[in-house]
Parts: structure tokens; C-alpha cells; sequence
């Protein structure tokens, strides 16, 4: 197994298996087959044709296409279609930065393949020798990922919150952080994939922050999502990524990121261009 | 003008324009019709069709391709058809960290349009308040982008030498720097683009290093190719890339990825997600 095996299970997905969810003629989300067929049921929210599935024009404003939008949902939701409901609303935008063009329920954003936005915090301690990594080992009943080896703190972004505002929040529910502490993190890019995921098609850009912290931190998790933390000598997550897929799918993705940001791999690496490659989709809109 | 207007520099070109070059199946660069017409007059070299441009399936090992190849751009040298020689052999790669299949004159690589290499140093000096980069000013007799402003020192990836070892080398010749300081910049990863600029269609990776120096470091350039350095706080950089194009096309791309990795430019920024798409080319093979 190798770095790149981490890599191309966040880009598995079959373009032939979606048409496009379009809003206003911008093409903003995939949908597949089934999907399509049960969407057809709402003609007043919901064009379907065989080549694309659109918002009908007439809901033309963001608190129409939202109320509209919901009110689907919610009777998918009582009809037992959507699992795992969040209850919390995420933006869907045309275009990072624009205004969002609706809301929609986090549970079904995989279902209709649109892109969804996150923050990931690499939160670390260094020495002289070495640099040592903040794992949290997942809740065993989270709905996604039990069992898995996470980030100190991440969370997807829901609409009305800024990005550096929903990292410090974050920090304080899954690792007990001070609002000051978090605040301290930096933002040093981000990675992007699209790939099918038991709950849909996920199409995510994860906003990565790096915090040094002080050697005596200690996190604790205040929402229960996290089982147990451990600070790790920074080789040992680079082999435990390229050698196990016990780190949830995308957490790798910004850790390989951390890696070649920080030097622990090398361009001389023949994987080199291919990984970093691997962090970052095509720069084409959806 | 925007950040973005630069990053658009370094992604202008036409895929209609040019037919794949071919060697052992397998495309590694693209070629104009002009040159390819010429080409077809070295019938022993070159295989040209409507399509493509191959090398003679019969030149199967680096030397002889590399030695027929080499034959072929000396007579076109003395037709005076390739401008600015360098005699400097790049490698031409199937993929990074494979076996070249062979060299060819670095003035004639975008003349195929085939991907080079090259490494880009960020050297800066931080203080509590903030930090500032070193800044070259080119010389007004170079070859390309004379008077530019450009990096502490950078340079192509010839054959046979190490990334870092490259490295350590242009340190010494373009700012005068002990090899023991060099080693100590750290790979932070790479910037992709492809363009047309007037040495022909540039596809270039650039591996990017950061070295934080020492406050009482001073370049001083020894090749004849920089006319001066200036310590720059860097906003102003950013602002100067923002603003104007003083800065050499390509080294605008590693500066903005440098502002992305140290939180300069912010996931708030409306910008963002596309800046870091810009900085890298799609997955793809070429």
C-alpha cells in the first residue's frame, strides 16, 4: 500500500452515473438515477428529464429555493429516505465567496453530489527533534467513520459562520480548546476530492489550519464524538497512513497535505508531483 | 486587477494548436504545426502525421533517443532555429521519479512543449512583528524577463543532479549562499501551469522550498543574473503582485502559494478556493 492508495479512494466515482442538479443554469451538484426518478414526484420544486435534474425556475430567490427545497426533503426524511438527518443547514454556493443561492439539509448534500465545504486543524507540538501530531481516535457510535483515526478537531462549515469562527468552535466541542488557543491557528490552505462515500457523492474542499501547541496542552472532547486522544511522533502517522486506512478517508488527504507542506516528504520522492497532484481536483467549476 | 489575473497568465494556451509528441506510445509533450512541418524533414528522427509527432519506435533506449534527438537540434541550432542555446540537458519524463527516456537542450524543451522542472526558493526573514522577503531584481540583459523581479535564487531541474542538491546550487550562484544555509530549506511542495510565453508552450513544475534566514544574511549575487536584492515586508510583495506584473510570471504562482501556506491569504477571502485550484494543474497525464 502507498500514499497514493490513500489518494485514489477520494477520487472514486463514475461521471456516467449522475446528471447534472442544475440552479439557474449553473450546474452546481450530480445526482444519480434513483434519485432522479423520486424527484420527478415534486414537479414543483423538481424538473427531471434524462439528461438533468433543475430547481424550477420560478423559485428564483434564495428563501424560496430553500423553503422549497425543505419541504422535500422533510417529506423524503418521514418517508425514511434520508438517514443520518443533521439538522444542520449548509450553504450551497455557485462559486466560493459568492452568496449562497440556497440552504440545504448537511444529511442530503452527498445525495445530490453538491459541494460541501469543511475545516480540518493539524494541531501538533514541536521540539528540537521532532514533531509530534494530535490524533483523536473517533467515537465507536459516530454515524460516520466509527472507530476511526481523526483530525484534533474538524467539522464541515454550515452557512452563517465564518471559516476561522466554525474552526475555533470546533476546537472547543471536540478538544475542550480555548477560543484564544484556536484563534492562534493559521490557515495554510486547502484539499479538494469527489468520491462515493456510503452516505452519497461527497465533492468536498476542507479548509486546513495548522496549530502549534504548547507541550502542555491536553484536548478534551465535550460533544462525545471523540473516544481518546494521543499525540503521535509525526513518522508514525505517515506509516500508519501509507501502510492502513485505519485515519478516516478525507483526514489523510490534509495530512499528506501537512507532509509535503512541511518537508517530511521530499521532491527527490518519485510519488512526489502525483500526491501533491492528488490533493487538488481540476480547477473546472462542478 | 487581482491575484487571479496573474494566475490566468500562467494558464493561457490553446490545445488546438498543437499535436501530441509521441515517444513509445505514451504523449509527453505537445508540438505546433510549424515545428512539426520542420520536423518532418528528419525522417530518421521523427515520425509526423496530421495527428501526432512520434519518435522512430526504433530509437529504444535513453542514448540513442537521446542522441538523434540531439543531432536534430544542433542543424536547427545552426539554421539559427532555436534561439537563446543554453547547452543545459533537461530530462524528459514519462512521469516524475521514472527514468528519463531521454535529455534535450533546455532552449528546445518548450519548443515541444514538454514538462520541465525547476526549484523556487521563498527566503525571508521573520521577526515578532512580521515577515519579510528577499526580493531579486533580474538583470537587464537576461534572456528571459529581463528587470523582473523574481525569488532569492531558483532555477530549472537539469539531468543528473538531485532537487535539493539544485537547489543548494542556485543558492551559491544566484545569491551567494554557504551550502550549509541552503540545506537548510525545507520542500514545501510544488506549483503546475502551462503557457505560452515567447520561448515557446511552458509546462512546467516548480518545486517550491521556504528557508527562514537569518537577519544578518545578505545575498550577493555571483552569476551576472540579478542586479539587486531588496528585503520586502511582505505585503508589499502581495500587494505588488496584485497590482502590477513586475514580478516574473511564474514566480507571482509560488509567491501566492507561499501567502496561502502562511495565512497571508484567508478561507474567508472569496478568492481562495480558486487561487488554490490556479496553482495546480489537473491530474492528468499530459
Amino acid at each position: 500500500m502507498s500514499y497514493l492508495d490513500r489518494i485514489a479512494e477520494c477520487h472514486r466515482w463514475e461521471p456516467d452515473d449522475y446528471r447534472p442538479f442544475i440552479i439557474d443554469d449553473m450546474a452546481v451538484g450530480r445526482v444519480p438515477r434513483d434519485l432522479a426518478t423520486r424527484l420527478a414526484d415534486f414537479p414543483n420544486v423538481f424538473q427531471v428529464s434524462g439528461r438533468a435534474v433543475s430547481l424550477v425556475p420560478d423559485l428564483n430567490s434564495f428563501d424560496e429555493r430553500s423553503a422549497a427545497v425543505a419541504d422535500v426533503l422533510g417529506r423524503m426524511r418521514a418517508a425514511g429516505e434520508i438517514p443520518r438527518w443533521r439538522d444542520e443547514a449548509y450553504p450551497i454556493l455557485r462559486r466560493w465567496g459568492e452568496a449562497p443561492l440556497l440552504t440545504m439539509e448537511r444529511a442530503a448534500v452527498p445525495l445530490f453530489g453538491v459541494r460541501a465545504y469543511g475545516v480540518h486543524l493539524n494541531g501538533f507540538v514541536r521540539d528540537a527533534e521532532d514533531l509530534r501530531l494530535w490524533v483523536a481516535r473517533r467515537a465507536k457510535d459516530k454515524a460516520t467513520a466509527p472507530g476511526k483515526l481523526d483530525h484534533l478537531a474538524a467539522g464541515g462549515q454550515p452557512h452563517g459562520i465564518g471559516v476561522k469562527a466554525n474552526l475555533i468552535k470546533e476546537g472547543q466541542e471536540e478538544a475542550g480548546m480555548d477560543p484564544d488557543l484556536a484563534a492562534r491557528a493559521i490557515s495554510v490552505g486547502l484539499v479538494t476530492y469527489r468520491c462515493v462515500r456510503e452516505e452519497g457523492l461527497r465533492d468536498d474542499v476542507l479548509f486546513c489550519f495548522d496549530l502549534e501547541l504548547p507541550a502542555n496542552f491536553t484536548p478534551r472532547n465535550t460533544d462525545g464524538e471523540v473516544e481518546s486522544f494521543e499525540l503521535w511522533p509525526f513518522p508514525r502517522v505517515l506509516e500508519t497512513i501509507r501502510d492502513s486506512d485505519d485515519f478516516k478517508f478525507n483526514v489523510s488527504l490534509v495530512i499528506l497535505d501537512f507532509a509535503i507542506r512541511h518537508g517530511f516528504l521530499q521532491p527527490d520522492d518519485p510519488d512526489y508531483e502525483e500526491i501533491v497532484a492528488g490533493l487538488h481536483l481540476p480547477p473546472e467549476p462542478v
